[in-house]
């Protein structure tokens, strides 16, 4: 997959308006990621306006991290919106094993057929049905352990279905990909996976949603690459991130890939 | 107007209670603005104790980004808390044009009689019914488009209008001042515009409107061409920010400041 | 006590999952300093699932910061897990003086019997009924003024009793110290005291109250000295502050913290 940095450069070409339901804890920095990486984001949910919003973006991206049945209303409408346009939506089932809640609220969202569902492995296993339990937004299990449970989780609802950790897994049921771009200290700054899901919203419109996931996660873990040359902690390497998310081009973004088949 | 840098002087020799009413994007960083620039921000919005707090603030300002109808009443009651108490508060119509919803809580808003609105182009065009479709809190429009209706809603609120871009506009209706200080990292980085309304209602109690919100866009400018000095991105850049607004004197602002009659 | 890094190091031997109900403001960069020092932060708050959520955590932060009732109620339900549960909660009574809702949504979480309180002088001598009004986050008054308040407090609570400033002082009622660690800068950064709390919530799992929350208040101090060696200001500062927190070893620790018996 040499043609990684086309995705990048498509969606800077006209970049979207990207509209995201997510949790408090990643309004902030999945903005700055958005506006950094070149797209346009906007956070509304309330129930009074989310469905008119909704059909002003070209992609959604939604995230249950801080739930409650206000939102998970929210989502549902705004993902209906996005199926009713013929428009691409993201998943992020954050925590899911935690609480029944967070299955009750996903089964809902499943419903409305997301374009591509990310999580850690502990929660593509939660969602699968594969019985792990999550303790929140870590991942107690490795890549390797979801790896069944993504297939099957793609080939049940026709999603794209990315399981995020050391090495990356993407699938659509059949094809799959590793994406083994990234750095430790990623896991360290809070909110980078939710903030991860709406990049790939941007990627999504007008493009294949296997190979458009794919670059998404190639160009986070890039990033995440170069801010660790010259981070000394967590709090510098977010600093490094956003700049390095700005300056990366498509040529270096097709460099950089470490892309592969699985 | 060479006295700019004595707004900055009295605020900071009487720091003012900022009370804040805005969105969940943009709550740390609104906060860590006024922080840094001196003043002493507080986040409260809960019908049980909201028009107690205004009751304690010297200044308002309300957000209108992620709204829902229990904010956008504890915006209202707020408002008029500082209305009755003769004390100022400014308005910010994130996304105005975007949904009806945010259309009918602006108008209710204006009913409180706001003593400065800040938005940019596209949204000051929507506030003043010149037709202009938001799609969150993009500006697609430039600020000389938007003067016009700058100076209209002026006249017709009775508010100090203030437009955001690369040439600041400000405006009580009849006089008019351009603000030239910034740089293009600012859209850039999330919150930032939100984050200006707090240093604009910080620097309004005891002051001439007008002035005070020239001097703060000044200030607020004169930051950011600090900053991007040193930022490699916009990361660094929001870093940089907050260093510059804190190390900012009256002096410099003085000396920095670039505005003029319009 | 020349053991405080022990309390650091048995942390992170066994990292705890920390359920966090606090403010907007301080989501992000609560969960990014819990992840700094190596815990595992959770914010969750909805009545749906947060006493499912509860079950999970082994220890608990509750921030009344951006209060409404809704959450106030989740508070409630939480520590009542905790306490049943035989866990440690640590309450923040943000700006408690402030209004007359704070002050009956503190009533009832005392009734839960949060094992750890902190908050600054004018908060704690609020949350003693000694008199003080709030103004938000600020702490008019100096940490000496509130001594005696804190005593009575733990004295009548059961709780240990932490008030920050200058030179902090903790007190189980009986025994007291003095931490001496920190910096100026850091009540100029937004939810810094806010994610304190999160951090001794982390100290607290199979630990005596007292020397966790001490050893807490002293790496926190200590993390604020080292980020200011290279801070330019506010944001910069912030920064550095995570770097730092992440760098601590249980041996500087041990060597840096100034702890003193009061």
């Amino acid at each position: 997959m040499d043609t990684t940095g086309l995705y990048l450069a498509g969606m800077r070409q006209s970049p979207p308006l990207v509209h995201c339901i997510t949790n408090y804890v990643a309004m902030n920095i999945m903005a700055n990621v958005l506006l950094a990486v070149g797209a346009s984001p906007a956070m509304v949910h309330a129930r009074e306006e989310v469905a008119d919003f909704a059909g002003l973006a070209q992609t959604l991206s939604v995230n249950i991290g801080t739930l409650d049945p206000a939102w998970a209303e929210a989502m549902v409408t705004a993902a209906g919106v996005m199926r009713a346009n013929g428009r691409p939506w993201v998943l992020d089932p954050v925590g899911v094993g935690a609480t029944r809640f967070r299955q009750e609220v996903c089964a809902d969202l499943l419903k409305e057929k997301p374009t591509v569902i990310r999580g850690n492995a502990s929660e593509i296993l939660a969602l699968a049905g594969a019985g792990a339990k999550g303790r929140g937004a870590d991942a107690a299990d490795p890549v390797e352990a979801a790896e069944d449970a993504a297939r099957d989780l793609a080939q049940r609802t026709g999603a794209v279905v990315a399981v995020s950790g050391a090495v990356d897994y993407v699938t659509d049921g059949s094809a799959a990909y590793r994406v083994a771009n990234g750095d430790a200290l990623m896991p360290r700054v809070t909110a980078l996976g939710c903030s991860l899901n709406g990049v790939i919203a941007a990627f999504l419109p007008g493009q294949p949603a296997l190979q458009a996931t794919v670059a998404a996660l190639a160009l986070y873990g890039l990033a995440g690459e170069r801010a660790a040359q010259s981070a000394k902690g967590p709090g510098s390497f977010q600093t490094a991130f956003l700049d390095a998310l700005a300056a990366l081009t498509p040529e270096t973004l097709t460099t950089g890939a470490r892309v592969s088949r699985a």
